[in-house]
This record gives C-alpha cells, sequence and structure tokens, in this order.
C-alpha cells in the first residue's frame, strides 16, 4: 500500500479522498489542514491534524490549496527528502520547495463538495524528478483512474488554461443564462438540453464545425437587438466580444 | 394529419423534416427553397420545389430561414389567410407579414446537419395570433416532444438571448479551449470529460454554486501567468472580460 498524507482539505483533497479510499493499493494515513472546520466533510474514519509538527511518516505527501500558496507552504513543511507533490493545474513543480522530492498530481476535473464525479474518466496528469517518483505518481493515478498521463509543467500550464476556457468560463455563461431566463420566468432547466446537447455535440466534430447562433450568421439585426436588450454593461460588453471572435473567426464583418 | 409545408431548407428545416417525418400526426407535403443544392440532405420521397408559384396547400407553413430575412420573405408568399410560422428564437410574431394568421414554432437546441439530435427531449415554444391556431401548433409540437410550451414573443427573445450565452458563446469558448491544446500538442478528447461535467453539474445546483478556477479563488499569479501565456489580443481580452466578470460576482477585485 502507498501511504499517502493529504495536505489541505479543499474540493480537490475531497474528491481525491473519496478516489484514494476506493482504491486498495493507497492508504490515506493522514489529512492535514490549518483549520479543524474542513474536516467535518471527510470521513471520520480518517486521522487529521491542524499542525505540522504532527504530520506522519509517508510515501507521498499531496498538497491540494490555493495555487497562490503551494511554494510558500512547501517551504513550511518540517521534513526532507520526502515525495512532495501538488495538485495544480497552472503551477510549476519547481515551485515546490526543494528540500524535497518534487512531483505533481493532476486530476484534470472540476470539483465542487456535492457533486459526485466518477474518477475512473478523469484524466490524471503526473510530473516527477525521478523516474521512480514518476512511477509511483504512476501506479496512483492509474489505480483511481482509467486515464493516467506524464505531462511536463509547461504543458500542463496550456492545459490548465484551456480548461479555464472551457469550464470556469463557460460556467459563467451558464451563470448569465441562468440570470437572463430566471430574470423572465422561464426556468433555467428548460435550457438544460441545450446546454447538455452543446457538450456532446463534441463528440461528433471539433467545435468550429459545431458553431451556431447569429454571430456565425451574421444576423446583425438580431445581434443589435439582443445587445439592446441586455441591461447589464458586463452583458453588454460579453456579448460584443465574443461576438465578434465568433465574427471574426468565420470571417464576418465586426458588429 | 397535419399538412405541413416546409419553407428553406437549413438545419432547422433538416431537423424538423427528420422529426416530422416519425410522427403519425404530421404530414410534410412539401419543402420550399430558393435553390436546389440543400434538397440533397432530405430524404427523396419529399416533394420539394424552388419556385413560390407552386407551393402547394396547406394547414401550416413553417418558414426556417436567417432571422433577418423572415420579415421580407414572409411579404413575398403568394397567398393568404394561411398559418404561416417561423422557427426562430429572436424574431417576434408580428415581423411575419399580416396577410396570413401568424404563429411561431420555436424548437430551443443547436441543430447541425451531421448530428443526431433526440427531439423528443427538445422543448417546443409556440406562439399564435387566436387559440385555433395555438392548439394546432401545440398538437405538432406535442407530436415530436414530450416538451411544448406556450410562450409570447418578449419571453421568448429573451430565453433565445440565454440560449446564445450558454450554447453559441459557450461553443466559442470550447473552440478557444481546442486551439490552446492542440497547438500545445495536447489531444483535445482529454477536455472532454471536463466539459461534460461542467454541464452535468448544472443538475446538482446552479451555475453560481458550481463555479470554480483561478477567478473564483481570487488566485491573482495564476490569472497574471496565463494572461501572459495567451499570444492572440482576442484570447486576452475575453479572458480579462470573463475573470473580472466572475471576481464581481464572487465579491473579489479586480485583475
Amino acid at each position: 500500500m502507498i501511504k499517502v498524507v493529504l495536505l489541505g482539505a479543499g474540493n480537490v483533497a475531497f474528491h481525491l479522498a473519496k478516489a484514494f479510499l476506493r482504491s486498495d493499493q493507497i492508504q490515506i494515513i493522514q489529512v492535514f489542514n490549518r483549520s479543524e472546520d474542513a474536516f467535518s466533510f471527510f470521513p471520520n474514519s480518517l486521522s487529521t491534524t491542524t499542525s505540522l509538527s504532527k504530520i506522519l511518516d509517508a510515501d507521498c505527501y499531496i498538497i491540494s490549496i490555493s495555487d497562490d500558496s503551494i511554494n510558500e507552504f512547501s517551504a513550511t513543511l518540517p521534513f526532507s527528502n520526502k515525495l512532495v507533490v501538488h495538485t495544480s493545474g497552472s503551477v510549476a513543480m519547481n515551485q515546490l520547495h526543494s528540500k524535497n522530492r518534487r512531483g505533481v498530481f493532476y486530476p484534470l476535473q472540476t470539483f465542487s463538495k456535492n457533486t459526485e464525479v466518477n474518477f475512473a474518466e478523469i484524466p490524471v496528469f503526473v510530473e516527477a524528478e525521478t523516474k521512480t517518483d514518476l512511477q509511483l505518481l504512476q501506479k496512483m493515478g492509474r489505480s483511481i483512474s482509467k486515464k493516467c498521463f506524464e505531462i511536463n509543467s509547461e504543458q500542463r500550464e496550456k492545459l490548465h488554461l484551456a480548461a479555464v476556457f472551457v469550464c470556469n468560463f463557460v460556467n459563467h455563461l451558464y451563470h448569465i443564462g441562468y440570470e437572463l431566463a430566471t430574470e423572465n420566468d422561464i426556468p433555467f432547466e428548460l435550457l438544460m438540453p441545450l446546454i447538455k446537447e452543446t457538450a456532446r455535440k463534441l463528440d461528433d466534430g471539433i467545435p468550429s464545425t459545431m458553431q451556431t447562433g447569429p454571430a456565425k450568421r451574421n444576423d446583425k439585426k438580431t445581434m443589435a437587438k439582443q445587445l439592446e436588450i441586455l441591461h447589464l454593461q458586463e452583458h453588454k460588453e460579453i456579448y460584443s466580444l465574443l461576438s465578434n471572435a465568433i465574427a471574426n473567426h468565420y470571417g464576418r464583418k465586426k458588429l
């Protein structure tokens, strides 16, 4: 069994813990977090600590905290020459403090506490400084997912950026759609078949071949009217920028 | 059987035709289009014409053409006092010429010729000037979909605008994600589990409760670095605008 300590208790740590608990090759021996609060989401059976000095001896330490804090936090760890990895898409491996052996264990998915995910389908991207450590991370990745790939920090950075566009920004557009629908007494769920089909269609072809809508069709009257209907300046700006981007891509004129 | 003539032979007409052909209550007696080319996608069994003067007598005429052309085209129809509807989300019913009885038959979905859709799950929104015509459109809607609703032009306009955000704009973000991934030798299909889960999560809660990512977490270092990585000015602008919109919504500071 690979002994693992989770450092951090946010959404990623929570879903990793659930996946590791189902694996017969990984044992979570401890969860560390600065505050007790987050532990309430984790199974009672897991050992927890809020004290850095009480962290147990493990084969792999997995840091799942805010990207901005990884560098500093890794320097505060009171041990050395251990395998310490982070789970961030955008932080380079060498941002971890060099007193430990460094690596990355990046599951490409959007995690919320109250949603179930099927980890078997989530690609896990790993990186390490040595072949032995890489093999350990690959073993861990393959014990929870069908898809585990080695990828360097530069590629991972690009992959994460792509993920920001197709997930985080997309979700904000869902949010705007939600606001527009509900403020007009239209149940948001009526948009769900459209939302799911827009994602599903990508199984049939690349996004640019699937584009539809007023900007693609160059329906100028519709675009002018829709811009007028929007009452928030921010929504107008997003509408113009994305419509123009679509129009540019398909060789239409600007709004 | 309700006798229908399709006016236009684009993506919407194509998918409507497929759904009507499966219905035991609707008979497509003709498809009109200005040019012959588009007919090649339709079943050979359907009668077609490119001449307005040869349009047959029907219970309902369905205009599926570019939004901008609906008004003008409806005025050129060489008959009157017939039920003429369009399938557009954003065009008001009264944009149809008043020499005919007017209505709307709007299926809320994104249609591409080379993708199959399950019409039974697609909400159809209908509107008419008289109760009798409304009932006919509802009968047509219910014969191809489990969800048929009456909605007025103003609400439909808002619904369509929401659809532009959650479908058309979302697909363009998929396209940007595709470009970022493939230009870095990362297969786009590795992003598919993330894309589908981002859509699926909305079954569990409204979009704002599902937001994740650097802008939501206020990871400023990550955002600054990602802005720097993007090499197209258009991508930078989209990144900044959407990150700021997310930050604003969750009470963070601007980039």
